[in-house]
């Protein structure tokens, strides 16, 4: 190899991120994938079963009709023209198309758009922000980006000067902000969820370690919050959403929410608010706050990971700040409109008496019913488990059970270097070809071990894949056994 | 406003980078183009005319069918199972279509891919390079990406430590390589090409850019060539790239070759020589240079800028780095699965025999001899108004005329406190609707006074638009005669 650039003379900051969803054990995956390939009858399973990541069209997750109509008229409008597609495509999606493309300057969707994402998209996903809220929402606040994950990189840049800076974060948390702010070169200030009250927060708690970052020197500049929670699941209660709005007004904390999982709640008892709405109806506006809600096309009912859409709704920032952001969206041009597409269809999707009503309905209700009874059997199962216990999942995609390991386990993994978690993370793997991400890639309690497990398998596999993780287990514990 | 985040406390890195391209021109412009709607009549001019940015599907460009037809099936591919799409569709882009999604595990469009891009695509692309340079390539070097820019951020990313890493540019040069220098914190080491030969370039005076920042304590890590030329147009010689590649090897500086515009030529006497054959035609291979050659779906014939398409392939890194730059990828989970498609597509356009290939030589030709035509055109209405000189547009997008701005025009924009082409591409703006871009957003010998001007109008506004340019730059030499 030529020797100018090598892994000892590279950004120090790049070694330093961490991004565990696809870490080491999700690396390990392709290989055994591969093997699979080449070697079939080598492994002691059949296929690798994905449960690291949201990624729930990669599992049989079909996509809703609708949008995949409306979508292939906008990428070959031509069709438009044609008699033939009336018996193709629905009714509406054949003017739902026809309506995006006259939005766009020359029904051109391979030009680049605006920075910010076409102009008529932000309008209709403003005016679904505003009928899910009921307060009034802006296409000039609307960034849309290839998936949420670059907003938040756009909000590290505009707010990371050195590492006396610091974004305080859920722990556990989604590796992306851990792994966004190392690049960043930021300082992560974490405040811990509460895992024997299903993963709740204190105000008070969020209090002191803002005052123990402030006396280090730090200047915290904003607040993560993830709800439903990822990994943890949890849906904060109204109360608890005002004190962190609250909090963040007081502190002039910029408050990023970060709200991709917002269609994605199993439980009846509790409702999503978005930040925004909570907000607005305590009465601060953007004089009072300063509020970034993240959303996505890769979660929800659509699923769409692959298509990179999403917005991120920016409020209460002065004009020079905005034309900043505005910059940094400048620089890469503006998302893929594909995507961009895709999240104007989820912020406004077919309506009763649409032609597609009835089948994006039931499609959307097949789906999330679905997962709803996948979280609660994965639920039970994991805490039918000697040495797991598991909190619920009200929302999202994920479990995040606590795997009471043995001492000799973590002594075994620490002489082979490896943290415990991901020990026993890459043995279920190499015995069951199931894979998950070990819970220190979103950080927990001290002494404490998890990993985080999706939801997603289809209904047909979890009896087998519930009854190979819990063999797995139990010869795990016998054999490092205290 | 509240007050937490202002633009005093900002990152001031972003504050410090500058995007011409949509930069203070091209946002004036939009705000013209908006008063137009609500008022029109209101402007001495009927429309914008964006000569500012390369994006010529804005400018009523067609995209290739074919390419088209696929991205539609693909992302609809239920249509697949319908008897009508025989006549909608090309026999070869149903065939190709069902050959992708045979490629994608699930035939899951919508599922996050590999973080370098799906396999099978990868493998299409790096057989086109192979067919292309009549050397090797790799699969595994390639990593798909939104377009060209976020593979030129990696790369900024893993290797600017600090300010006293530096990466050599050319100047004049394309503004994302400054805008992504000073967003990474960066040093930019400029080597000058030379307007009165053709934008060529002299290696005695690259190495003493490189001894000369050596000598201030620079770390050079990088060299970016752009060819053929953006701003400049021109297409390096043959031998001037040896010289390169070998200085490269010598000085172990990573290549960064960006050959986003490798089909658009225009002159008969040049040919395009990719960096990686002219290395690997020496004897270079992974062992002697570090090349990043990076390509992209939104120039050439296709201009699908809005798809957000491209790929950069990585050679001469060991293991260890390309393992920092696959967590890179990683962080953003996957480019664009459109995207993805698309750049597949580039590499492996229809060939002869296919039911497509008449269809498809017939769009190509016809829009790159149109370009051809334009860029000759313009060229020579340029060199025709006085006070105006313009190199020869070899290739890529844009004419890079030189603007002999007369000192009184100079002394009046310092005096409100802009750049004279600044100065100069608004008051053209004001006047005539045209945007373009002024050359101090790419950098020019001091003194000296360029605009970019895109190639793109239709052919028949041209006429029109140069005798508008003319007129207006006629009265301003008058208003401003020394």
């Amino acid at each position: 190899m030529a020797t100018g650039v090598s892994v000892e003379n590279i950004n120090p900051k790049v070694l330093q991120c961490e991004y565990a969803v696809r870490g080491e054990v999700a690396i390990h995956a392709q290989r055994l994938q591969q093997q699979l390939q080449t070697q079939p009858g080598s492994l002691p399973f059949d296929e690798i079963l994905y449960c690291n990541i949201g990624n729930p069209q990669s599992l049989g997750q079909k996509p809703i009709t609708f949008f995949r109509e409306v979508l292939a008229l906008c990428d070959h409008p031509n069709l438009l023209e044609r008699e033939e597609i009336k018996s193709l495509f629905s009714t509406d999606a054949i003017a739902r198309a026809k309506k995006i493309l006259s939005m766009i300057p020359g029904r051109a969707t391979g030009a680049y758009s605006h920075s910010q994402g076409i102009k008529g998209l932000r309008d209709k996903i403003a005016a679904g922000i505003a009928s899910r809220d009921g307060f009034p929402a802006n296409a000039d606040d609307i960034f849309l980006t290839n998936g949420a994950s670059p907003g938040v990189h756009m909000m590290m840049q505009l707010l990371i000067r050195n590492n006396r800076d610091g974004i305080m974060c859920p722990i556990p948390q989604y590796s992306l902000y851990s792994a966004s702010l190392a690049l960043h070169g930021g300082s992560l200030v974490p405040y811990y969820l509460d895992e024997s009250s299903g993963w709740g927060l204190e105000i008070s708690k969020l209090k002191n370690q803002l005052e123990d970052a402030r006396s280090k020197g730090i200047t915290v500049r904003a607040l993560v919050v993830i709800n439903p929670g990822n990994p943890t699941g949890q849906i904060l209660d109204e109360q608890q959403q005002y004190e962190l709005v609250k909090f963040c007004k007081d502190e002039e904390l910029v408050l990023l929410a970060d709200e991709v999982y917002q269609e994605n709640i199993y439980v009846t008892n509790k409702k999503i608010n978005s930040f925004k709405k909570i907000a607005r109806s305590m009465g601060y506006n953007g004089d009072d706050l300063q509020l970034v809600s993240l959303h996505s096309v890769s979660k929800g009912y659509y699923g769409e990971c692959g298509k990179r859409g999403g917005y991120m709704e920016v409020t209460g920032f002065s004009t020079p700040v905005r034309e900043q952001l505005y910059k940094i969206a400048s620089v890469n041009l503006c998302s893929n409109t594909t995507g961009q597409i895709l999240a104007s269809l989820i912020m406004d999707p077919p309506k009763a008496g649409d032609a597609s009503y009835d089948l994006y309905e039931e499609e959307k209700d097949s789906i999330l019913k679905s997962l709803s009874r996948r979280a609660k059997a994965m639920e039970s199962a994991f805490n039918s488990i000697d040495g797991i216990t598991c909190n619920k999942t009200e929302g999202a995609m994920y479990l995040f059970p606590r795997i009471y390991l043995p001492q000799k386990a973590i002594e075994v993994a620490r002489a082979v270097n490896k943290a415990p978690d991901v020990f026993y993370a890459l043995r279920l793997l190499d015995t069951t070809g199931i894979v998950v991400t070990p819970g220190s890639g979103f950080g927990q309690v001290a002494g404490t071990w998890h990993v985080r497990c999706t939801i997603l398998p289809q209904e047909e596999k979890i009896p087998s894949m519930i009854s190979r993780f819990r063999e797995f287990h139990e010869e795990f514990m016998a054999q490092y056994r205290d």
